[in-house]
């Protein structure tokens, strides 16, 4: 190693993410918008529903007309006209009067409440009886009463679901103002490494952490582009890592977990215009030989180059920076569940253990139970729903005992 | 109301999606295949590494050079090459030598294990000092120590994860066979409703129901086809019905909340060729006045008109039809979490009755608070995170008790 190697703990590479810049804004249809983050806040223009509403089939009436019908002592009111769906009725309802409005229906003038069609009868073309009382604003909403005009209905950071794209359709939007999706490129780099269409010779491996990352990158609403793999060479290197970084506004490069290899990325990177290491090392297994450093105003990591490994680090770490400069404000939900350790796990103090879980349901309950194999071995991504965090100042966590599941 | 109005529960709705069919299969390429659903079962043609891998960077030795060896008691070994990443050594490594070897290089013939490069001294440049001795097989895994040639790795229905994509691309596979996306055709009804892009005149509201329930379709994996508002009569019903059946897997049809509506949709659907009505009406609430039929091998939901009900049960009940028809084998993961009920919610019996709430955390753990407001009204749904559902025998839940919040 050729530096002092700066660990930090999640906590303090956290809190790196505000030297990074949000991203810019983009207009997008509406159909397109699911899963997009807002970024700006949006106002209702319109009152919703933008008339007062019938909720029921029936009668529109005046609720005072109705007060005290019962079956043996009915109301009757002269019926006046009908409403007609999508139309503004052309008649007022006064007292002893009734319109007959079908759901949906805009409320007559005059009219304060829908009778329900089961509690009347139609003696003839004119005249029904009311077998019960409504109250004032019974079976009706009002102009405003979902949104009103003016009123905040969105704030900036919003993750947009599937309700929102409705509620957007209600008050108009059929254009949306998102943030831009963050463009990842990532770089596979190692002489071992062959791209997925070829037949790897002894010695050699397909590129597995393009495509993992690539689909981790999407997952999280970014766009992953791929770059060829990259031989254990300087100048390669370099090349590669200056123009991804002009081309993206984040880059990931993955592979190298031997010492040189390490050495070389870090000698690259420093190489870089504006750039400045952030840190070597992170306090977290796996994951511990990460790198992170600030090129201008992007971020470039450095991920270890077993893909196991690189996929803890960039859910605990890399995903929280895509989530900043992508303008999210809230965390992902349910990103976690609680479930019960079926058996103790060991760990050692001064690092925080990221260990690989499959949920069981038994005995009524959620359970975590750690999925065995060398943390090398990508079929234990395969098998685990999630993984569980060991604290830092923690010698493990006891059988039975309840932890918050992350979910992978 | 025409005919019979037969209510079913939930359950028997859907034990009606045995009815029908699974789509057919298509081939993607690896990069979109996140998220789809594998239509066959995969089993590895090659085993994982490939080749006995160092897992650490050091020396490869046959692990009994090194017994007994310490600190004050150094073995002392004999270099005798080293391994170059992506190539088969040249050379064997035998009783008392060793081979420089980074982390992820091929073993070389002899060797059955690394010695931890901290844990040696370079005394010239063919030899070494050991002051630890190695058990076999350390620091390195064995050629198949992943994945077996030959083991099934994934089982048809299987919901393509981002570690999943990482394991298809170590064996292989740039293209996957996965069932086919549903095509989902969407047909708004309704005297009363316009598109988006125009101004609603007085009576008029926008269509939301096309756009929320397109959301949903493209969350649930199908792809939305949206048709034109249809005004309500029975030829404009028909004609678009017939198109729509022609040209998705499964229709839904939304709008129409008036008593006389759903008599004409029901009256469409009956005349469409080889229709046959499964129910109309389920016991839920909101939701209750949903039709299903089958028209040949696929399935022609009638919906609720208000925009809450139908999301309801879109999730409900169209959801795992088109899980179904998708052939996906798992529920979706998570797709409800636990929480405390911080208030009293009556209902009653013979229905089940899905509340709004929103999940707040507070003294430690997660809390469902109800959503107030009509249960039309979309905002209610825009601050909920989740329904909580009262079981059909129920009266109500207790304050203080647990629930299952289903995400939404």
């Amino acid at each position: 190693m050729k530096e002092f190697f700066q660990v930090l703990d999640i906590e303090a590479v956290l809190a790196l993410r505000e030297r990074f810049n949000r991203l810019d804004g983009e207009k997008v249809r509406l159909d397109e918008a699911l899963g997009r983050v807002l970024c700006e806040d949006v106002a209702s223009p319109c009152d919703l529903p933008g008339f007062d509403r019938a909720t029921m089939d029936g009668f529109a009436v005046c609720a005072a007309s109705t007060y005290g019908a019962s079956e043996s002592n009915p109301a009757y009111l002269d019926v006046v006209g009908a409403v007609v769906m999508g139309q503004a009725p052309d008649f007022k309802v006064g007292p002893g009067q009734a319109a007959r409005i079908a759901t949906g229906g805009m409320m007559p003038e005059g009219a304060d409440s829908v009778v329900m069609v089961e509690h009347t009868d139609t003696l003839d073309a004119n005249t029904i009886e009311v077998h019960r009382s409504v109250a004032p604003g019974q079976h009706r909403v009002t102009r405003d009463e979902d949104v009103g005009r003016g009123r905040l209905v969105f704030a900036s950071g919003r993750v947009l679901k599937s309700q929102d794209i409705g509620l957007l359709a209600a008050i108009g939007h059929d254009m949306v103002s998102v943030f831009r999706r963050p463009r990842v490129g990532l770089i596979p780099t190692g002489d071992e490494v062959v791209p997925l269409g070829a037949e790897p010779g002894p010695g050699q491996i397909r590129d597995v952490n393009t495509h993992t990352l690539g689909a981790l990158v999407r997952e999280a609403g970014g766009q992953p582009v791929a770059y060829d793999i990259v031989a254990d060479r300087f100048e390669a290197l370099f090349d590669t890592f200056q123009r991804a970084l002009a081309e993206n506004d984040m880059v990931l490069v993955s592979g190298g977990s031997s010492v040189g290899m390490r050495d070389l990325t870090l000698d690259a990177l420093e190489a870089l215009e504006q750039s400045s290491m952030l840190f070597h090392g992170v306090s977290i297994r796996p994951g511990k030989p990460t790198m992170l450093a600030s090129c201008g105003a992007k971020a470039f990591w450095g991920l270890p180059g077993h893909v196991t490994s690189a996929m803890v680090v960039f859910i605990v770490l890399v995903r929280p920076f895509l989530d900043y400069i992508g303008g999210r404000g809230a965390t992902r939900m349910p990103d976690r569940v609680r479930a019960r350790l079926s058996r103790n796990l060991a760990s050692v103090q001064g690092r925080v253990d990221f260990v690989r879980v499959r949920i069981t349901e038994k005995e009524g309950h959620p359970w975590a139970e750690p999925v065995l194999g060398q943390s090398g071995l990508l079929h234990t991504m395969v098998e685990a729903d999630g993984l569980v965090a060991i604290d830092m100042n923690s010698e493990g966590l006891d059988q039975g005992s309840w932890v918050d599941v992350m979910l992978i």
